[in-house]
């Protein structure tokens, strides 16, 4: 039987698991997320995260890199299913399949544990998951200390957010907190609560950090800061507008406002 | 006949012609493009774009200003279309339907007619329509005045496009030219030509604009500039970046870019 055509591969359970975490209820309640491609892949391991299970497709997997860590994860007991590239595109959400995956743990810094040398991005809340991936990646390449979430909003493992973030995400720290731990703990060390809002009185040029550590609160994109959010903030600044525009894009303001503190740092 | 149920409304020929602006060589035949929303209508009809047909649902359009807008422009002369809020929604690409919108003629200004007063923002190639629409949206809202596209890659009447850029679009001037016009052009009007580039070898914040005009040149977003693009600049900067990052969105390069020759020149 099957002597010219291949037997059908059977379906590694692995498949339903990895489409079930699309969802945000299974990866709060796993803790797991599903990372994807090369590059994401790479910086997970360099990142040291722990890995589940890695999938991959012998077929579509052409980066000698990702085999040689596929191989080393597994001579360290990570479980490894190798399946079909049908199979690999089933789960996959990128336009090429690249043919190398895994679930990997999701990581999270307590509040406590945040160094506050450098500056910090805070987030209150975020609609969009490419506007959240987009400023993670920003935050990683400004050197940003930690991106702390005052709401369980924002995921920062969703798979949209990852992939938008470049794989910046795995080389920030991300403190789950909520308004009032965080203004206890910005309080007790002494961090500056910059707040960006259109209606500031202030310009974004205007912030002081000299004076000691520095965190740059955003909020939502339509709504802006929320009255709770204001409260966290010693000042607020604005990026001036010209023309009829009344607002900017989240992830370009967030952008300015990180390398105006680049600026003030370094050069 | 049809004593109880109403008779099927027949459907206005408008809605093809909308579905077909969707295609880029449609737009690029007609010279039309079709405009949603009342934010965007309203800014349409402040920048004096020339309407081609209005189409609006009694139903669903709430808003007293854009009924306002309605009767005057069709006291001008311009083709209303009532149409029911399922044909409305058949050619909305929102979420929720506003009940209006337009076909409206495409306006570009001619390379020669730009001044160089203010900052110019020069595009060689983008691939993605929402970078391109937040890109649109921050130009505005930094007073560049005009936007340069070097290739016909990008259409900024896309309704995409549109959209991203919050209308943003209405209150630029868009020049299309190419990489030889564009080159003689600058050469002629004294305009210092900077190029965004991870490799630069200048940092961002060193751009002189106190010299005279000056147009930033941002590159497509894999790609970056081509050497075509580059043979342009005067001088190319980058935005410094640590950690593992090696580029940024490109969204966000041009924002902070921008913002820096908004602080250099104003504050």
């Amino acid at each position: 039987m099957h002597e010219r055509t291949q037997p059908a591969a059977p379906v590694p359970p692995i498949l339903a698991r990895i489409r079930a975490l699309a969802h945000r209820k299974v990866r709060d309640s796993s803790g797991l997320f599903w990372v994807e491609g090369v590059r994401q892949f790479v910086q997970a391991f360099d990142a040291d995260y722990l890995f589940d299970t890695i999938v991959f497709s012998r077929v579509l997997l052409k980066s000698d890199l990702a085999e040689m860590l596929v191989r080393r994860l597994g001579a360290r007991g990570v479980r490894r299913v190798a399946v079909t590239p049908e199979q690999f595109r089933s789960v996959s959400t990128t336009e090429r399949a690249s043919g190398i995956g895994a679930v990997v743990r999701q990581r999270w810094t307590p509040l406590g544990d945040v160094p506050v040398d450098r500056p910090l991005l805070v987030i209150e809340s975020l609609r969009s998951a490419g506007n959240l991936g987009t400023i993670l990646r920003t935050a990683e390449a400004t050197g940003v200390g930690a991106v702390v979430f005052l709401s369980a909003a924002c995921d920062p493992f969703d798979p949209a957010v990852v992939r938008a973030s470049m794989g910046g995400i795995f080389h920030l720290r991300l403190v789950p907190t909520d308004h009032a731990n965080f203004a206890g703990w910005a309080a007790k060390r002494g961090v500056a609560v910059v707040g960006l809002s259109p209606e500031a009185p202030r310009l974004w040029t205007e912030v002081d950090c000299a004076a000691g550590p520095v965190a740059v609160l955003i909020g939502e994109e339509r709504g802006g800061l929320t009255p709770g959010g204001r409260a966290l903030c010693g000042q607020t600044v604005r990026l001036p507008m010209c023309g009829r525009a009344d607002s900017l894009n989240v992830g370009v303001a967030a952008g300015v406002m990180l390398y105006e503190l680049v600026r003030k740092r370094f050069f």
